[in-house]
């Protein structure tokens, strides 16, 4: 038996971080086989599409998907992609590492963002000319959902719980989110925050080291994590996790950088702690943890991607990475 | 003939920064009749209602409005208090004062948000049980006006022009704020840029001084100008104009306080800025720059709020802004 992986390296550096990370998972002594599938700006040049419906068949018969990168085409790509996993929840830790330039290096804290709904439903029309309307849903099983999640998440963290939402103005479907979460709350009788989103985003930034694990609905989530980011040195080491009920898929939270795309210089660390996050989710805890060694010992003291000020290649950091395991 | 200013103190500190304020103003030689309202939580529990008729009245009829803070009720006083006086750019300028202590002291910028529609139209519904919605509305009127509005904002400045929006995801909404604003931008022969919300708010948090004015749709402006105050440290020195047509409402972006509330050591530091708006939104561009001089000044190198560091009273700091004037 052998984890059946796609792997999706897509546009820009993805096509360069992708393989670094699956070199990394083929050291390990974890059975793999990996299937590549193409997505993004470029099949959408060559194949008329971004997202061929083989890739989506690909994803969806795998065990789980590793992700690199897509270009302008992001939103066609990924937000099918999250849903053909079952993605209701978008996880995020973001923290500051040794050795890496942060604004706020006591940052440690994971955005539990829920992922089906909210301003992403795709409901959108134009009414009359000139006035275009958007259904924002938020419903009681999507919002409990991903209540249990975070709670759950958090619980085995023994971490605390915040709950971002915008309540005092959209009353209806945030105080159903509230409702729902509290609801999951209070069956677990488990103790939480809520907080109003525009006040947390200042509190995120005045002091991180406060928060855990933020329970967000989606587009918050969105907001709140890049600004996060901020605090630690940008995207370029952030992993996520797209989790669903019986498949998951798993990204960095960086772009396809085409500044930097092609020149061997990528940082392939947040993919390789997606990779990280995937072991886990496969019940590979060991694994998991052995690549998240490896990639924060090389952050600490390895050699250093132009980004974090050094001049190495994308190939002598995933050696290293290679060689600590 | 005299200025009609309706004073809305509202809850909390409001009631000590307004007056501070309003002290502030009655040194100048600019001619006020300043006419009290009340609103807020301690008006709701007395009289039954959050905002009464006759504070919507009297702020209609004032030439402008200055406000305090509210409560629990804030979002029952103060958005039909934008409505009324006709607010469709709420202006938020964020920067860090001389002498106080920042995350990023290099931040100066000023956030223009539409102040009309977005997900603040409080059209919800429950569709069916546990299943809610939210029209989310932007038009190409309100989109374009407030495109207007801040590309006149920006090239009175000097000042370099960023538009926020998520239109890769709430492509027909946020392409119509997009479409309007280029149509605007183009009449003029305006440069700016777009970018998206979540990258912004990245960029925000790791190097501010590159933003100048960014216009922003409602509730990612409210977000964005909350994650800025954190920048600067806090909420406590920001000043806020809610512009309309030909009536405006002026208010500090902190909330009510209630922790310090009625010890006298609130920092009328925020309300007295958004009284030099006024000023200068009123055509009293010479006074509007006298106050804001005199409490700079004080920030720098006068008494001190608990807030800031300091023991001094909120009276130490309004003596101090006016003997400065
Ligand atoms: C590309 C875009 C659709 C996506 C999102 O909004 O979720 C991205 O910003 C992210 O956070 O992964
Ligand atoms: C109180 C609330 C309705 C308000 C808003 O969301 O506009 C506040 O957060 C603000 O930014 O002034």
């Amino acid at each position: 038996m052998s984890y059946d992986i796609a792997v999706v390296p897509g546009d820009g550096v993805g096509r360069e971080v992708t393989p670094a990370t699956v070199r990394v998972l083929e050291s390990l002594d974890v059975p793999f086989s990996f299937t590549e599938y193409e997505a993004g700006d470029g099949t959408l040049a060559e194949a008329g599409e971004a997202l061929p419906e083989v890739t989506s068949q690909g994803v969806e018969s795998a065990d789980a998907t590793l992700f690199g990168a897509a270009g302008e085409s992001a939103a066609d790509v990924i937000l099918p992609l999250r849903e053909t996993v079952g993605s209701f929840a978008n996880v995020r830790p973001v923290r500051a590492y040794p050795g890496v330039d942060a604004l706020q290096p006591e940052t440690d804290l994971v955005f539990v963002r829920e992922n089906t709904e909210g301003v992403y439903t795709g409901i959108e029309d134009e009414i009359t000319e000139g006035v275009t309307t958007l259904t924002r849903v938020v419903t009681d099983d999507a919002s409990r959902r991903i209540a249990a999640f975070g709670f759950d998440y958090a619980e085995q963290r023994g971490a605390d719980v915040t709950v971002a939402h915008k309540a005092n103005v959209m009353r209806v479907t945030d105080g159903q989110f509230l409702d729902s979460v509290r609801a999951v709350g209070d069956e677990r009788g488990a103790e939480y925050d809520e907080l109003l989103m525009d006040a947390l985003a200042m509190h995120l930034v005045q002091r991180p080291a406060d928060f855990d694990v933020v329970l967000c609905p989606n587009l918050a989530g969105d907001l709140l994590s890049d600004l996060a980011a901020g605090l630690v040195g940008g995207l370029g080491l952030l992993p996520s996790a797209n989790v669903g009920t019986d498949n998951a898929l798993f990204e960095p939270v960086h772009g396809s950088a085409p500044d930097i795309a092609g020149q061997g210089v990528a940082n392939p660390a947040a993919t390789m702690l997606s990779a990280a996050l995937m072991l886990e989710w496969l019940g590979e805890d060991e694994a998991g943890r052995r690549v998240r060694d490896a990639v924060e010992g090389v952050l600490s003291d390895g050699p250093r991607t132009p980004d974090l000020g050094g001049e190495a290649a994308t190939e002598d950091v995933t050696e290293a990475v290679v060689e600590r395991l």
